[in-house]
């Protein structure tokens, strides 16, 4: 099998386990990779149902968003994640869903706090929030600009550090290393809003410390990380 | 099999699908379909569990809500799915159902006020609420008058772009061109029942503009929409 | 299989069940029956797992609570049932759980509103909840006295008009004409609580207009309902 | 099989039981379990899924932390596992998750009030936070220090009677006789927070009656016991 018939494969089974994660309801979601050469995007078919999908039905676009390969038309949020590749020169995969918490935040347009290590653990800061659009930007390329104005708001934060944001009034997207690391991201940001969301029901939130923060964001991601095995990134 | 025939298959289906969808709790739902010339309509009989249902024990009423074949009652709440049907002609499916986001609105007698796309891609403008029953009205015809308010209330919108309402006091009705499209739009209705709560909890909620609305709906429903495949609707 | 065994059948699969309707974490839930001439009551052996209950497994007591038949002891609630029993003479079956959104009213020991017709389907007014036991009768009699202050609470109450209610401090127990009716009242009252709990937090709760709650209690319980197949109740 | 290999497959089993108990997302959780002659602890290797486990990959480390056998890391948290040990010599197993209510008070840095009888049937009191680390401590020895102040926490708490603890910004620990102990009581707080969580939102909560919370807790745990079939503990 050659990288990029793994790369349709990895696509194709991230964007199956949407629905076992709860990450999805209907089909509002989608799951995106790029090639190791960064020259060919594989993502999912506009309005398919999950189990539906085969590795063949991926839908294969270049980085101006065209159709380059598959007989379906790509989802409908095809600019935006084509947008995220060409300003994110490090991620390999990029996920949307309209998760319920993190949709309740993006909707609510609130950041997310950090008040937590389980929080710190994928996310070093804040999740943060992109502005809302203008009518002029809607009207003229929304899909596009829904990535530029994710690019505008990470003008001083490391994606790496900060896999994902939420858009004002709509949802969140992540991103990561591959297309299954930003999956994991997805899970990990709708599991954080979650207690986040509880967490402020309770009353008057303790951000978490700084150095706490650190701790837990070095301890798993940091040059001498020890969670997990040893193993490449 | 005829066209009749799939349309029993595709009502049974469609409330069998209701509990695997977390929609209903015990026989609290039913979703109902119409002939293509608008004679016969199939619908759930009353208090039947859902694991029991088959093609041939659906019921079918003409449009005045009389049985003209089966051996068991229909739907206690047939007399609403018959006035949705003479009063809406675009429409082909009708579901009821219980699901508990939507009817905490439906209790509180609350809109679903529109606070983000996924609302937008599925109802153009808030979920609205039919006004209560007067005492006279539930004696008179309780079913009926149930159906009649929600027609008041459709004075002037239009069921196809808002194609649900809360009864207030009660719970959610929902329609589509085709049973199991009614069945999608109960799916639909629950999941943004459900964010909007989460959303109002975290305070001062901020509408969704209304050219992001318009935008999202129309990139679905519109004549130039291009969510999914190419297909008639 | 005589009525004796079927009534062990019934119980067993019952307690089972409870499980799959999302009522209990560990073994915290119990159903009971009793026998057509009302002098033996079958009940849950205590602190058992549900997947490991058979019919011969149920423990059998009088109507002192004295075991007369099973290995096992009898759950811990067991004197609770008998009081509800010899109190109630038209029941069948009581189940009592700690399902969540129940629990949490008896916590706060507040009634669970009639808001909507949800709760007007199966409860024929407010669910009650009997007063906190002194020390005294904790010290004297727990398990008896928890069953004595729920009669207290029903001395102006008709128990098949409203087949629950709540223990402060604990959780609900349900009855109705079998086990099985006891178990959807359980289920019900769980259903109710959770839409009263997210009514309560969209703010100003309208109790449903007594009209309604009376149409709604008597096409689904009166003499003349309509609601579900005919059949003997 | 000897007593260790039996150890081995109760820690393996209760690890992968995580998962269907909804105690956690992604890897964020650890059982561990101590030898009869309390100087070998198994532990979970860290980062692999839960569905991936087998006894055999299960990490055994000293009592000093350090691994004795296995070709994994053990769990980043095995620090405050062994402290645990240490300090508490009637535990016997240590269950650390995420679980998302018991983290919302964890967060919220607020304990779990007693506010029902479900909570007292297992804990006999309110559930502690531990204070939060200072930078040093964080900087010197941060999963030790995560043990060392339970311990300080615990100076007047008996571990057998309160079998759990939230720790400030983080997580539960809970812990038991036994590995599969330890995780039922893992079970029982996240239950027991989510109730309380829910009760607060109701407003004006009443803690139970210490008389109450002492008969629950002695009806299950006490030397007279009832609850539960005979048996050693």
């Amino acid at each position: 099998m050659t990288a990029f018939e793994r790369l349709r494969e990895e696509v194709c089974e991230a964007n199956r386990s949407l629905v076992g994660h709860g990450l999805v309801t209907l089909t509002w979601g989608n799951v995106s990779g790029i090639s190791p050469d960064r020259d060919r995007i594989v993502i999912k078919p506009s309005g398919v149902e999950y189990e539906a999908l085969t590795p063949d039905l991926m839908v294969v676009v270049d980085l101006d968003g065209r159709v380059v390969e598959g007989r379906l038309r790509p989802s409908t949020d095809t600019a935006t994640h084509v947008a995220l590749y060409r300003a994110f020169r490090e991620i390999g995969g990029v996920t949307h869903t309209h998760s319920p918490y993190a949709t309740m935040f993006a909707q609510a347009r609130q950041e997310i706090p950090c008040l937590g290590t389980t929080h710190a653990d994928h996310f070093a800061g804040p999740v943060p929030v992109a502005r809302p659009l203008t009518a002029a930007e809607v009207e003229a390329d929304y899909e596009g600009w829904s990535g530029r104005v994710i690019i505008e708001r990470f003008a001083a934060l490391d994606p790496a550090a900060t896999p994902g944001v939420l858009l004002a009034g709509h949802a969140p997207f992540s991103w990561g290393p591959s297309p299954s690391a930003s999956l994991r991201n997805a899970i990990a940001l709708e599991a954080i809003a979650r207690m986040a969301h509880g967490t402020l029901a309770l009353g008057a939130p303790v951000p978490l410390e700084p150095f706490i923060l650190a701790k837990h964001h070095e301890r798993k991601h940091g040059d001498r990380a020890y969670y997990g095995q040893s193993r490449t990134r």
